[in-house]
């Protein structure tokens, strides 16, 4: 179990984990500014983020939220995917760039500037934007930073720049693995049910091995079926959303052992964004099995661990399983999936709580179970580091069809609300 | 404007509604019990409400929950509805009948016991639950009520009836009209986004205006699809929502008026189960017009009444409408609805948010619509009745096709999370 017992010692196994892959460099800057739109208040700051690839990568690759209103970046990502090279990635937080005005106007200015400083095409670089949706980028203030972060890149290691590219996430996200002689590195930027207010995943992973494009592209969205779209956050099909996968293909690989690695650092990666915020007082891990359908599974499981009631009632501690059962109906009823209830079995953590189409709870059974709920808490008050890796297990066996699915949620607690009722300051 | 100064005022009003229709008579009682699977606290109070119509019925009908493991009480009711007479309907509060080892059996006794006391047979009767899923009826307690119970019949009137079934609703709801000599008086139990721990709807509508049971039905239908249908509560879809016509069919009518009259009905104590709730801030209305079909038109509309962010958002008396274009872009992407953004309008209010493809805000706008919002907060520190009836207006117009839809939703509270994630009490 990996376990933190304070900011700083995460931030040092962060730091082991963060150099950057061979032919990667990065940098980052911050400045302040006031949002056109804004009524009151104090300017904002906004962090810039730049990373490299030299020389500007052929083997490169993308996922995009299916959200019907993409932001200007996606739109101009999603593009920029059918181009020869990738040479670096613009990313700045506070403020998405989203159904405004000027958005993909502004896309061409930020990478247009970045390509007359660094070299090379506009087509080659991205621009990629989190935050509050609605509201316009300061392109002026950012193509003024571009200077200084020029001159500093080679000094940001991809702990920084996952730190620089945070939101309200309460700590950043680096996981890495070797292959071979290789090493891939990814940085991600979520979300959970934490701060879905700034409403945007982004994920990126950086590696030297040897893949090429066609390879990574199939790779990268079979890693992510099986991890980004399997934890349950308003984020994931936020407007902004993506996982970008860039390769400077510099060490020979196998590309079984690649594909491995590369799940593991993107599961991995899932786990932290489910666990990293201030409102997330639990993770909850819903396997689900013995449907016919992969879809029915994913789409059950989604049911149990999005329902308002079985996250409030994780987050008071409160076995109150009767709502789990709840979710598992009504979804199948609202979708018309085949469910007999005499052929569901639901756990808690070991515990059987119905089967055979009854539930099966006695006093000691409710005290063990809270005890367990307990035991799996995250204490908000000391965030900043994941404690822990524990989680509230809830696994269901609805019959014998193959279908089998793992999905990672959050709980619903004060801070959620707080959170996100809050005026975007 | 209906606007209430004080919960005096509101029963009065509703002691003014409750008289019921001719040929009906109720009465309530309450005793304590321990339940068995409670691992610890102090007995619980359960209140039993009993409705009878004399003669038995031959026109009534019924709608219940799609939720794939209903209780006993939504199984033996549905069993019912194909019987030739009604005569009386049993209701508890505290612990809904839902996958109960015992529950189809605690049915049969209870409805037994309830005939053998005041005459007919037990399939002319129904037993109906509301409260916490998963654990078993007092039977023996509720059958020794019975005898009180019965004495006590023709005392109470519908507004004795729907405090005795409500569970942590903040008031009682209840509604009538006249139509023609006849009567309609509704009685709801309900839940909103508000207290789905004890997860139900039930909504009875007895009347003495002489429609047939067919003619009943149908319109019931109706009436159900464009009321309680369109309102985005957990509950509608929880383990045991029903909502059960009973008529004494004593004073002619004219059929379309009967219809408008039910319909009516049905609306406002839609409205009421959703404003009800001591979690429940705003309450948000969102029509939603210019898509191909219906159902299209409803999905979206659920979509955004539905979103933890919009909800959080509203409850913080924070215009973030980025939200409102996040969660419909949403739901058109993983459903596969075609939607242009290009013709999407938004309004909040009176005021345009989103057109042709791009946000419309400014700092004046933003100010104008947090105070919007603010003036349709309902004060949560003086529930126990509805204050007024003003909602939270979200317009959206998709573009020029013929479904059209209203939606009724509430906000995302501290008090929502406080209600649910309390142990069970």
């Amino acid at each position: 179990m990996e376990s933190f017992d304070s900011e700083a010692s995460y931030l040092a196994e962060l730091a082991h984990r963060a150099g950057l892959p061979d032919g990667f460099r990065a940098a980052t800057t911050r400045f302040h500014f006031t949002p056109a739109e804004r009524p009151a208040g104090k300017p904002y700051g906004m962090n810039l983020a730049l990373l490299t690839v030299d020389p500007p990568s052929r083997s490169f690759a993308g996922l995009f939220t299916r959200n019907r209103f993409p932001g200007a970046p996606v739109i101009v990502a999603r593009q920029r995917m059918h181009a020869p090279r990738l040479a670096g990635i613009l990313i700045n937080n506070k403020i998405s760039n989203v159904c405004s005005p000027t958005g993909l106007e502004d896309v061409h200015t930020l990478t247009s500037a970045v390509a007359e400083r660094l070299g090379g095409d506009a087509s080659e670089f991205l621009s990629v934007s989190t935050g509050i949706i609605g509201w316009s980028l300061p392109v002026s203030h950012m193509v003024d930073s571009l200077p200084n972060l020029g001159e500093r890149l080679g000094r940001a290691d991809a702990l920084e720049v996952a730190r620089a590219i945070m939101t309200t996430d309460s700590f950043p996200k680096v996981r890495s693995a070797t292959v071979g002689g290789a090493r891939i590195v990814g940085i991600a930027k979520g979300a959970g049910m934490v701060e879905p207010n700034l409403a945007t995943m982004l994920v990126f992973l950086l590696t030297d091995a040897d893949i090429d494009r066609e390879a990574l592209r199939t790779i990268l969205s079979r890693a992510v079926a099986q991890s980004f779209n399997r934890i349950s956050v308003d984020s994931d099909q936020s407007t902004s959303d993506m996982v970008v996968a860039v390769s400077s293909q510099r060490h020979p690989v196998d590309e079984a052992a690649f594909e491995s690695a590369l799940s593991g650092v993107c599961s991995a990666l899932a786990g932290d964004v489910v666990r990293n915020g201030e409102g997330t007082c639990h993770v909850i891990r819903v396997r689900l099995r013995g449907v016919e359908r992969e879809s029915d599974a994913a789409g059950l499981a989604k049911a149990v661990v999005n329902s308002p009631l079985v996250k409030t009632a994780v987050y008071g501690n409160d076995p109150n399983v009767g709502r789990i059962i709840g979710a598992l109906g009504d979804h199948a009823g609202t979708f018309d999936v085949a469910l007999d209830p005499t052929l569901v079995e639901v756990r808690m953590g070991s515990e059987v709580v119905f089967s055979q189409g009854v539930f099966r709870l006695d006093k000691e059974k409710e005290l063990r179970l809270s005890d367990y709920l307990r035991a799996a808490a995250i204490d908000p008050n000391s965030h900043g580091f994941p404690q822990h890796d524990r989680c509230v297990d809830i696994d269901i066996t609805c019959g014998t069809g193959p279908a089998e699915v793992e999905v990672l949620g959050s709980d619903l607690s004060h801070g959620y609300v707080t959170e996100n009722a809050d005026y975007r300051t």
